[in-house]
């Protein structure tokens, strides 16, 4: 090691350490400003970001450069991971039907129905114009999710909205995978070809992905070890990825399925509830980390001025995602409806889903990973930036109008302030009953125990008057209470189950009893 | 940006991840296995890392070259800010005289004392010996910290050996810096020259820590986003060391203070408790994480045949360390006994700190930043890594002995022991209550119900014999309620005093009450 080396990698850490920073700093500034100022907050914070990041472009601070491989192998793995941890497979199964029609049907559709519109409106040929359509595939939920939750739409939306996403990421890699090698010369185009292709990336991917999960799940079990367990989720999340794609199999894939094991079967049977709890937030954390840098640079790494050279095209691209998603989701939407029978997609719902599926990160690295010798690939790239931005800041801004003149905003807002109060005054009240318990044991001054006590008093009264108006407004609030309690039993009986199937308890004797709660669960 | 480029970042992308990701696995092996096997679980399970990577080391496994930037700039600085994050103040104030001594005298009595001696009994020249003192000034205490509580050692003898630690990584990395300009010849050795340099470096770093860290408990205490908050630990923590250095000052110190004031002021007066605990965990969690790794590396970057050319530089190195660190920790401490008067520290717990100053990362990395143009540098380095290994084996590895044998072992296996089995009780309790509770509200089968019920029952009876078990051994636990008690109400004190500085009440009626809280608090 000579001392140039060590002197040149010191200044390369310090700067990647610095840029790093300056980006958080950015946006940690941006999310803070996005929840303090009430104008900001109409926006979700990640459209904040991007909007930031393009005005940082405008006037030409670059901060990184945003390479496909730093968004599909450093920030795709977690963030795939996270969303798959925290979806409930119990919600999924549910709707299984429209998530894996949209998710493949969907993607074919997107890809066929955008490569031909842009190759017939535009004099880019076919096979480039297919892999816009393979770029733009992967729908990016965040924004809309965060929507979602904040205007208490319901459940069922999120779930699609997520479900979708989480898998139609891996189709498209696949399908864009394939696609690339048709102009490269590398491969003949043929739909049994393809069609195999497409089973062996995503059967490799699953097989790898499903190993990793159901193996750490059992590991997990045989120890109780909070910080290897929580090391082992992240350690999963990068090692599927690596390995799957090492193998030739689709990495995203991969991450999915371990990502839903293990939330959904390795962290009950596994993880003592206070882990799984720890695990979830560091997830939540790592997920809000990476969100912040890739929204930023995104809009960071976005020419203006070249869009604006490439407008045509760019409009054909976004008039052919419109017409093509509206297609796909109406069309699939009716296709899952007459298939389940039972709760139909309603055509509300449909909309919002049309109109809500963005385009994000991985649009913007499958464009990015395109070959620099194939020609067209300047075109690729500016087609799909000019796409996702419009989706992020044109579909991404409206979104709340249109979700609100469909009425589809339930009561979630107030029903997150109810049970915030209730357990505020659940606390309060024993502070207060600490506080007299506590009388004769402990040498504090009287006049400040008086003093205190008055304090949690007014405050336990400005609560109390709080919920009562809450529940004077909206009356269907007092049921929550009853709702809570059931969730609750139903959470404590998962817990049972899987402190049974810990302590090896789980014999033939009780097994129909739990497939009895269960159902009851899924109900 | 060509495709070779691009192909070429991707591979170091990938080969850097794929690194990482097996020293993980590694680690967490280690981890693991010294958790679950009784017999390794009496080694600290970093010293496994260290003797695993020895091994892999010596069949010529190298995993990363530990670089002194990835040392001081990756590691360190969330290690120092967890370590000041989790540090009491009130503890720490109440020691402070012995910790200034140790971490500042101290470190000039083991640079003046192994330089000189090496330099008389080695033919190395004083200015490099002085390097090697230097180098080996900072401690440790990572391996000895988990032993202590793992064994219950009383709380003192952590806060001592920890503050020492958290000042002295300063002090010596100030020296080194200072030391090592003098052999170059870019600067003449003088007191009053050093005695500046010395009061500059800590000064910048005690400033810019100061203003980061009050500037960001001031902030947090305008928003509650736990989130955000969350990052700006983060942010802190690399952004104060990054702009210490840059502004000439010393980053270590830097960081420790920012983590100070984050840990005891900022996170009571900004953070709500809800995120306090998480940002705790997450800081729990990356020091075990980067801990990991570091000693694991540390393992696998000895040549163990090189050590043995150089032996007696190395033995005279370890008789140098081992003897100067008596004179500074029985010297320093009589004196920091006459100096407070009561509450000394006794002959046994100097003992222990003389023995349990284990070297690890800090001195590594300063013997690798040791610039190559200097002759001997490869000297200072097999010396430095001779004695780290000394140091993490043979002391690490009797420490539990020597506590053994001291009788300095506490009860607080057992307290730690009964107090989760109280909070076990009291939850499968809840679990009990709550199932009668709902007996009518919900439509569960009554067969499952009263076989989930006979199974809490069963588990809340194993739990009250263990319960009754541990309070007949050990008759004291019975006033740990008590002692747990006084805690939880000194905990709902400050948090009211936090609560009330945020909702900007306090005012010059309240301050006097509070203060009286403060000082019982201190008591």
């Amino acid at each position: 090691m000579t001392i140039e080396a060590t002197m040149g990698e010191a200044a390369a850490i310090e700067e990647s350490l610095e840029q790093f920073l300056i980006v958080l700093c950015v946006s940690l500034g941006v999310a803070t400003i996005s929840q303090i100022s009430s104008f900001f907050r109409q926006i979700p914070y990640t459209l904040l970001l991007v909007i930031v990041g393009l005005v940082l472009a405008f006037v030409d601070i670059r901060l990184v450069n945003l390479s496909p491989e730093l968004i599909l192998e450093i920030f795709l793995p977690p963030l795939l991971f996270e969303a798959a941890w925290n979806i409930r497979w119990r919600n999924l199964k549910n709707n299984l039907i429209p998530v894996c029609l949209l998710a493949i049907v969907g993607v074919v559709i997107t890809v066929v129905g955008i490569g031909f519109t842009i190759s017939h409106f535009t004099d880019l040929t076919l096979p480039i114009a297919l892999l816009i359509g393979a770029s733009l595939a992967a729908t990016d939920p965040v924004a809309v999710i965060a929507l979602f939750r904040e205007l208490g739409v319901g459940e069922r939306l999120t779930v699609l909205m997520e479900g979708e996403s989480l898998f139609n990421d891996g189709v498209a890699v696949v399908a864009f995978g394939i696609l690339v090698a048709i102009p490269l010369g590398t491969q003949e185009f043929s739909t049994t070809n393809t069609l195999v292709q497409f089973v062996t990336f995503t059967g490799i991917g699953i097989a790898v992905g499903g190993l990793i999960g159901f193996g750490i799940s059992y590991l997990t079990q045989r120890f109780d070890l909070p910080l290897v367990e929580q090391s082992l989720t992240l350690v999963s999340a990068y090692g599927t990825y690596l390995l799957t794609e090492e193998l030739g199999g689709s990495g995203v894939i991969g991450v999915v399925t371990t990502g839903l094991i293990l939330g959904n079967f390795g962290s009950r049977i596994g993880m003592n509830p206070r882990t799984r709890l720890s695990v979830s937030e560091f997830w939540e954390f790592i997920a809000f980390f990476v969100n912040s840098i890739v929204f930023l640079l995104i809009g960071d790494q976005i020419d203006i001025r070249g869009l604006l050279d490439k407008w045509q095209l760019i409009a054909v691209s976004i008039v052919a995602l419109v017409v093509v998603r509206a297609i796909s989701i109406f069309g699939l939407g009716t296709v899952s409806n007459l298939i389940t029978g039972k709760n139909p997609i309603s055509w509300k719902q449909q909309t919002v889903l049309w109109w809500g599926g963005l385009r994000g990160s991985v649009s913007i690295a499958l464009a990015l990973s395109v070959p620099a010798m194939l020609e067209g690939r300047q075109d690729i790239i500016e087609a799909v930036f000019g796409v996702v931005l419009f989706t992020l800041l044109v579909q991404g801004l409206t979104m709340q109008t249109i979700i609100n003149k469909l009425g589809l905003i339930g009561d979630r807002p107030q029903r997150q302030a109810y049970s915030e109060l209730l357990a505020r005054r659940n606390a309060l009240e024993q502070v207060l009953e600490r506080l007299n318990e506590v009388k004769l044991s402990i040498s504090i001054d009287e006049a400040f125990k008086e003093n205190y006590r008055r304090t949690v008093q007014e405050k336990l009264d400005s609560v109390n008057q709080e919920i009562t108006k809450l529940q004077e407004s909206y009356p269907q609030l007092r049921s929550l209470d009853q709702e809570q309690l059931q969730e609750d039993l139903l959470d404590i009986e998962a817990e049972t189950y899987a402190e049974l199937v810990r302590s090896g308890k789980l014999n033939k004797n009780l097994s129909p009893v739990l497939e009895k709660v269960f159902n009851t669960e899924e109900e």
